[in-house]
């Protein structure tokens, strides 16, 4: 009987851990799938489609060196700003150094790079994600 | 009977919420004051103090527009290179924009500034913050 009970109990808890690792994993692949998009629809020249996986909110902080911008769209009107056309924009890629669960949000640290006809950019980034409505999306954005 | 059950329930609900928000009050105040100690110990040239609230482990990271620092020792090693006297470390001061609690952590953005007898210096950070053996330190730190 004990036998039993101690089987049940070990299947129980490695189910609960199987389970929490699962939905991590599947945490983390749908903010690298995120970042993936980013990516593509930047390298199209689609600023608005960039813009999806940012928080739909005035709550929206984005930090640079220059200050914190705050809201979603002074974050869209900031990028059109400063990337006014599809050269402006360049190539962009990311690369993903650490992503960590913190409560129910997710931080996600990286380095940018951005390819143009003449001359690049690059540093590095650290984003705050959460999932709002079913999608995960930036919350605070920190690049420098 | 309802009516002393009702008052019951809701004497409960505030004391819980008024916990919840004293534990919160004390430890933004926490963070303040170690934010507080650590522009005093800068300003007295004081890199070793000044590093005492940062999360004393291989784990911590630095990371800025040059790159992602690993470790205590190694963001040691990175402030006493690019501030190695007093004159170069100049009168520091912290402007915090917002705080906040993430799950069992905070996250905190602010504003620095760095008079200089020769220049000044400044830009945002955003920290993660983390109560470890009792104590709020930095465990991420990004600087722009």
């Amino acid at each position: 009987m004990k036998k039993i009970f101690l089987f049940y109990l070990l299947s129980a808890i490695f189910l609960i851990l199987f389970s929490c690792n699962s939905q991590n994993n599947s945490d983390e692949m749908e903010i690298d799938k995120a970042l993936e998009t980013q990516a593509i629809a930047w390298n199209e020249g689609n600023i608005e489609k960039f813009m999806n996986y940012y928080w739909k909110s005035d709550s929206l902080k984005f930090i640079s060196k220059n200050g914190v911008t705050q809201g979603w769209t002074a974050t869209l009107e900031r990028y059109k700003k400063n990337y006014p056309d599809k050269e402006a924009m360049g190539f962009l890629s990311f690369q993903i150094l650490s992503k960590q669960p913190i409560g129910k949000n997710y931080f996600v640290i990286g380095k940018w790079h951005l390819q143009r006809e003449k001359d690049e950019l690059g540093g590095y980034f650290s984003l705050l994600w959460r999932k709002i409505n079913g999608q995960w999306v930036i919350v605070v954005d920190h690049t420098s």
